[in-house]
């Protein structure tokens, strides 16, 4: 079952009723007001996003999209290609980062083939159960020279990465994150921080997987000209076909459709938040769901961060992707909803409060 | 079995013998080299701390220690002394936010009473069989007017303490953290940190659980005239003798027997940092086996982590104690030995190393 694009930008405002009666009940636990920081206003964004008093963590789980682009060829990654199909088969094989941090967190784990260029390596038909291979074509083009996909191909991608939001919402999922793999995918979400922020591209290049200053320099010239070269193009919808991955376009309609399903959305880190820059411009109450769960070393991400008026959860220096920041938030996720859940409140526990005049 | 003060303080330096042999395995797995960040660092120090190349986290335990304050006579809280009671009673019952976050994280949850002033209210027994009860005394001496506690009863809560620790390291915990419970502690770490770091008081006081800008003047006076009082005392056991708690007193000798068992320390926020402050004053060693968990948002405690030269792994403005902050790290933990131990390497997962040439 597909969904339309204007069916799928059809996000309602967060629901503010229970705004109230959530923060009286934070405010009653056995804790001096305000005591438990930013889990208090995580207790209060899951309230909203659940509507109820008592939300909750729900099959948690995390899809990671994997795909491949066309700008790799012009050198701005110092991994080859071939890198995207190892390393899927690789989450496939469960050696990865992220799979090391779903087991930790107790998170469903799922690899979605969004379009890589190159075959998968020989894995164990048990391993290759664990795919899901929906590739909308074998890599994006070159966006140096012409789109990197076209405006049909970027809306599937939307529909696609939507289709698996809504798998997992049928299993009882209510909190989602999302993660990527794609060499060279810093080189388009920088393009689509550029483009769509309307912020230069030196400000959104960073060293991605680890330039040295030489390819960093030639990274921000290869993107100056690709953005020069379709100045014109200014529509969200088309900004995305222009520059982006088929990874980035599917975790875009992911967010459009977890938002849908009122689940809570765990943000990972620069091309997550790239991401969730094409979600927002299309429907902009997407950033209501989300929960900014790691600030990357990425340079950009804080600006990202910054213009979604945004504060992270998590600051470990991760730049990794995968949804390695967005796994390591669950705990925290678990924390907020146990305190609300659990918690006695001064008069159930017989606790005095403060008093207003201390002797 | 008691230990004597000079068995505790036999604290040895952390052995760096696998370092290079960690540093190398860390930096073959499937990611770009450092870009797991801070919990690269992590997996070394447990790997370090637990003398392995395959460190775990194994039965880890949360100590809350309890014990009620003199100086509470001063008016230094906004709360009522019987707060101390009632929130033991609370933690017994289940129902405070370290509860919570004990169940999320996973950890071995044990209350002391290390000298509360005031009875406990009525709890069922099976409530009450979860409270270790080793009280030196009934609260501490106001040390507005004389020392908090003898020599004696400093070096007998330290020995309490370390008694705590042996209990747990017996039954396989490796990884532990210390919470607290104690109206107007604040003031007894503040006076604790000025004294041992040598920092004017002013710097070394905050709001505690919430004091107004009256209050806060109030809690600055009486603590600078303590100070001047006790203007002599300098040598580590007397100052914590002086002016310390029986719970910060117990939690610095689990600090010191935790490292002499070598365990990794989780440090909680000001009060439990205070702690650590005396046990690294008797024993500098201490400090290699913890990981600074969380920075709190009592003003001081960000000096204190400067002290330490440490740096949090989270800040996420928690200001209530009970250890929450340390529980809230184990996921991270948990999360660095994982990639440790279950990350494929780049030659066993068959995946490209970066080119030193981009092409």
């Amino acid at each position: 079952m597909t969904s339309t694009l204007s069916e799928l930008l059809a996000v309602e405002t967060l629901d503010l009723s229970l705004r109230d009666e959530l923060q009286h009940i934070i405010d009653t636990k056995t804790k001096p007001p305000g005591s438990l920081g930013r889990l208090e206003a995580l207790a209060r964004q899951l309230g909203l996003i659940q509507r109820t008093t008592r939300p909750s963590v729900e099959r948690p789980a995390m899809i990671v999209f994997a795909g491949d682009h066309g700008i790799a060829n012009e050198g701005v990654s110092p991994y080859p290609q071939a890198v995207t199909a190892q390393m899927v088969a690789n989450f496939l094989a469960g050696g990865a980062a992220i799979n090391a941090f779903s087991g930790v967190a107790g998170l469903e784990l799922e690899i979605v083939d969004a379009g890589i260029a190159t075959p998968l390596p020989p894995l164990p038909s048990s391993a290759l159960s664990a795919l899901v291979s929906v590739p909308v074509a074998h890599g994006t083009r070159n966006f140096a020279n012409e789109s990197a996909m076209t405006r049909d191909e970027a809306i599937a991608a939307l529909a696609a990465g939507a289709a698996r939001v809504r798998h997992h919402a049928a299993l009882g999922t209510n909190v989602i994150g999302f993660g990527e793999m794609g060499i060279a995918n810093t080189s388009s979400a920088a393009c689509l921080m550029s483009r769509l922020c309307n912020v230069p591209i030196d400000e959104c290049v960073g060293r991605g997987t680890g330039l040295d200053n030489a390819g960093l320099a030639k990274k921000r010239n290869v993107l100056a000209a690709a953005l020069a070269r379709h100045a014109n193009v200014r529509e969200p919808i088309d900004v995305l076909a222009t520059f982006g991955g088929f990874e980035i376009a599917m975790m875009a309609g992911a967010f459009l459709e977890a938002a849908r399903q009122r689940m809570a959305i765990l943000v990972d880190g620069f091309i997550a938040t790239s991401a969730l820059l094409v979600a927002d411009s299309l429907a902009p109450h997407v950033r209501e769901y989300c929960v900014f769960a790691h600030a990357s070393n990425e340079a950009g991400h804080r600006r990202m961060l910054d213009h979604f008026g945004a504060r992270e959860l998590l600051a470990l220096d991760l730049r990794l992707g995968e949804g390695t920041g967005a796994a390591l938030a669950v705990p925290l996720l678990r924390a907020a909803v146990a305190f609300l859940n659990e918690m006695a409140s001064f008069e159930s526990a017989g606790v005095d409060e403060r008093s207003e005049h201390p002797h």
